[in-house]
């Protein structure tokens, strides 16, 4: 029963706005999703959705129309929504005409169930969204078994996080703990830390990824906590030929992920 | 001689602020450059500095003293604002109380002195400042030879540019120029291109950097023009092992400047 709402003073569409607030998020426990790729990965990834917001004079596309349908199957409640509606609760430029309000997922490190020998990432203290979403996507795409956001100053769940990781922050591999757990945790598991550090002796290609390992990756203005020290942790560091002196932190994170991917497909120079 | 300004409707003032909007860019021929770092390295980089905005109570650290000192050096025109001329002034929330007008450079692909199998990275239609200034800066770090930003979307001055950049966008071994002329200078000088494309058959690894070689990247919107394609282009791609089917330009970038740094110093997995 998808209903059609043509007021802005709509209840669920001023609760759908409220939304964009990342303090009333934590405080309902719900978030906004924008985009029909963005709500079929957070199906897919197990998120509950609770409302479906859909535009269609906007609803272009196979995907969009896929992303309705689920919405359809998946969604509490399903209603259609005016163009100058959408258009003040969509966020940005994104307008496929598909908008969800989820509940906001736990994920935790207890949830994660790793293979032999993983390949993890932990970015500790990152301040900006986009910049949590873009490692999230270069992680996904280098196929890291599990990305640790450790210390989180910015929610998993923010919209810029949510659009720059081209919703694979909803895969299921992804989770936030406390740098405290997050150590505990490799320390249980016998999974050595590489801790990207400017200061570092050993180049990022002389590091063996090729057992289990977890690269490490601070905030630029912070760099990595004191935790990240000790046994257990060995620094790595990335070559820096030209004038700056350290690299955005997901490019960073996007040389080390596929270096390590480098290296366990095998063969050098080989193909995967 | 130092002035001070302490009126907001003072003509300087009012001029640099016209020139947050592009189109006021491109008419005037100047731009501005927010914070230290970013206006030593302009400097450095020859760009000619017309005037300095100084705001002595935030001027800390001592990259801000030696940018004020240099700018007093080398800007026609120099001056002092209060705290509220130069938070209105400058852009976002960097603000250490430096800030510079500078004539926009012409940088074109005659300029640039290559040596003898260059690695130069080529980017062809990127709309976003950010990006723009996130691949210059891993260009930067991984010591390429030459950056040329082709049918720019942007201008290469943007202050999302020059700050993503972290001022590496006033190196000298960066040029805009149309892919048109790209192609044809890349022919002449006998470097063959590397086009990343998703479909791409070759893996990146299998790619050789070792000679001259062009890194060619696309916007994700659009992919690579027609003209990346036929003789002299060869296709090189990314392994995709997750549920995104690409990765952001500027992770990918990274990822393909390191690989061929890696390449080039020589021993695989060896220091350098």
């Amino acid at each position: 029963m998808i209903q059609h709402i043509s007021s802005r003073h709509n209840p669920r569409v001023k609760e759908a706005l409220r939304l964009r607030d990342a303090r009333c998020r934590r405080q309902a426990g719900r978030f906004v999703i924008d985009g029909a790729r963005e709500v079929l990965r957070a199906i897919a990834g197990d998120v509950e959705i609770l409302e479906a917001f859909l535009c269609e004079p906007l609803l272009g596309g196979d995907e969009a129309r896929r992303a309705a349908d689920e919405l359809a199957a998946h969604a509490g409640v399903a209603q259609t929504v005016t163009v100058e509606i959408f258009d003040k609760l969509s966020y940005g430029n994104r307008a496929d005409g598909v908008l969800a309000v989820a509940r906001t997922p736990t994920r935790s490190l207890a949830q994660l169930s790793l293979p032999p020998a993983p390949l993890v990432a932990v970015i500790e203290g990152i301040e900006k969204p986009g910049n949590v979403g873009a490692v999230l996507r270069s992680a996904d795409g280098a196929g890291l078994d599990a990305v640790v956001v450790a210390d989180p100053r910015t929610d998993l769940f923010n919209p810029n996080a949510i659009r720059a990781s081209l919703g694979t922050v909803f895969r299921a591999n992804v989770c936030t703990a406390t740098t405290e757990e997050t150590v505990a945790w490799l320390k249980r598991l016998d999974v050595p830390a590489l801790a990207a550090r400017p200061d570092a002796e050993r180049l990022y290609t002389a590091a063996d990824f090729r057992q289990g390992a977890a690269i490490v990756l601070g905030s630029e203005a912070q760099g990595l906590s004191a935790r990240w020290s000790g046994p257990g942790v060995a620094g790595i560091r990335l070559p820096m030929h030209g004038v700056a002196d350290s690299l955005n932190v997901s490019a960073a994170a996007a040389v080390l992920f596929y270096e390590a991917q480098r290296q366990r497909s095998q063969s050098p120079r080989g193909a995967r």
